[in-house]
């Protein structure tokens, strides 16, 4: 077996996870039914609160990311409501086939995956839809590294509906723009290994005030995913429902201290600087992003191969050679493309040993880049003060 | 904050975690789509199945236990399904209620919560119901420290009605009698955080040939819980349809390792001798244990308070003064019982250290207890080869 600490993790998730959090796994077990985990539990939610930029309620399931979005589905879609959803991606190609799960109408608005659909065609299908319960948004579309860029008037228009706004910021939050107050988002969901840089295993969504009612009047269908039984058991005893994991727990409270420690802006700021030393550098280097320039992703950097440039044969080299991982294309990207993730404890080293790796395994392939890319990186990189 | 590495955790799940296990969860991330996650997840499903002593196909979610029973419920009941399901406690009756979200019949067959609906019972429910189209059971009943008593007799009724047998064995395989293949047991599953003593967080199915061709003709409307799904990815590339929790993986094949290590037998004797250690000192003292005689669970000790005795001093005092920490009544038990769970690492320390604060603390509280259980459940234990 591989040396696994020898592993650089640029894949879109899980990202590198730093000895501080991996090791808060290690706490030993508590009884999630005391004043331990009570605690603990509180300080969570406070911290996440800070992270959403929200005031909202929040909930912490022990699933994947695409637990946390189903949640957001069946908590909120019933049989025959019209959602609104831009479909660019796997991602947002799954969501839309969850509302049709729960029983929803999936109003798709397609966009070709290297762009996103404009806010224009999603105030067209509203004007065609004027009883649309909701818009669901993929914000960062994992599989083709792309984000939408006019989130911050989404509300302008779902609120001329009076529909709700969901948000899966499962990629991106805590490394983007996400102020959820602000942007009127009443649902949001994100995953713990990605931006937020801690293992996987644990979402967290916020609830708005108007979602929360709904659903407290309309329970779901489910029990685990069941967001009422959530509130209800933080409301009464500080507790979850269901056993939590507590090692994900702690590991995320450390990663949170660690997001507070540093500043979201300062973290914010980190990713974007990280993300356009990549797209400069990989650009320098004769390489075309996947992504249109007003849809590239700040966390995933989907990157097109040259002609002769096999996926498996390039990915593997950086896995073996470099110990450097990246991810392939998804879907029918697969071959094509291929993504890093610029995300979560992304800084100087992880870019530059990226790139250079990447350099390197071209050249071994017999591909010709132009050399610069790791310079034109570092110059990009000194704006981060830190 | 107390120091949470002098707790001996005696609750029925979450359990005490070895330094082993614990310490494998900080195993650095990998690429979960690639070969050092195959090589691992191949290793978890092969010895998964001789703990659950099967060759049916293994499912490994990132979730709680509850989250692995709503899979079971969800990808085999549909709309007017009749199912026959005992109910004589907390997680039984969720289990019936999750029956009926998911649009089947649920016919519940109760029983006082001190002991478990017969076997006949069962079979007149089939002789009323000969359309039912399973019989869902919880083998242990964590609420009230109940066991079923005639599990390995279950599939004689169930085939004779061409019915489906699901069983919820969350809080005892492993610590338990649960021959999968030879009981014919459709669908089985348990969670990490009990007799198999990991963190909690992933729920383990085994799921018979006969339900995954249903399951596969009759897909479920849920994503995160698609078993067909977990299947194809497994078959085809084998990697998880939705990112893994690394760090619980490696936490769970660590503890099956130390499973496999001690013998499943063994393991089994192991929890079998410390349940009757417990009963037997606990008798001594003069506490009534909760279930009847037939019905104990092997894995969790329901013990009814005596006159006087106040939950939240009682157990206030067991984990404050002695770090001892076991659970309260659940539902209508409230205040009623404390629930001791011998599962897991569980052996002659853990036994005797329980008993002795037990003691102590009962005494503090001015309560007269015969003081012969430690040297009765010493006595017991020594049959404990290991």
């Amino acid at each position: 077996m591989n040396n696994l600490s020898e592993y650089l993790v640029m894949i879109p998730g899980p990202t590198n996870v730093s000895h501080r959090v991996m090791q808060a796994m290690t706490t030993p077990i508590i009884n999630h039914r005391s004043d331990d985990f009570r605690v603990l539990y509180k300080q969570v939610r406070e911290k996440s609160q800070k992270i959403f930029q929200t005031e909202n309620d929040m909930i912490i399931l022990t699933t994947s990311g695409t637990g946390g979005v189903e949640a957001a589905v069946v908590n909120l879609v019933r049989k025959n409501d019209k959602i609104i959803i831009p479909v660019n991606g796997e991602f947002s190609s799954r969501l839309s086939t969850m509302i049709e799960n729960a029983g929803g109408i999936a109003v798709r608005i397609n966009s070709n995956y290297d762009e996103v659909p404009s806010i224009e065609k999603i105030e067209e299908a509203f004007e065609h839809n004027k009883d649309a319960k909701a818009l669901y948004v993929v914000y960062n579309e994992t599989s083709t590294g792309t984000r939408v860029d006019w989130l911050n008037k989404a509300a302008d228009v779902t609120s001329k509906y009076g529909a709700y706004l969901v948000v899966d910021a499962v990629s991106n939050l805590a490394g983007d723009d996400l102020p959820v107050d602000k942007w009127n988002i009443d649902i949001c969901i994100t995953a713990t290994q990605k931006a937020i840089a801690a293992p996987p295993g644990l979402a967290i969504l916020s609830v708005s005030k108007r979602a929360k009612e709904f659903m407290i009047n309309n329970p779901p269908n489910t029990l685990y995913f069941n967001i009422p039984r959530f509130l209800k058991y933080y409301e009464q005893n500080t507790e979850t429902p269901f056993t939590p994991s507590l090692p994900l727990f702690f590991a995320y409270n450390e990663a949170l201290d660690m997001i507070i420690e540093e500043g979201l802006e300062n973290r914010i700021k980190r990713h974007k600087i990280c993300s356009e030393a990549f797209y400069e550098a990989l650009e320098s280097m004769g390489f075309k992003p996947f992504a249109k320039p007003n849809a590239r992703s700040r966390t995933v950097i989907a990157v097109n191969y040259k002609d002769g440039m096999d996926d498996k044969k390039f990915r593997g080299l950086l896995s073996k050679e470099f110990r450097v991982l990246v991810a392939g294309g998804f879907g029918e990207l697969k071959g094509k493309v291929w993504r890093i993730g610029s995300m979560g404890d992304v800084n100087r080293y992880h870019v530059l040993r990226t790139l250079s790796a990447i350099s390197a395994a071209a050249h071994m392939l017999g591909i010709r880049i132009d050399n610069d890319g790791v310079s034109i990186a570092d110059e990009k990189l000194k704006s981060l003060n830190h």
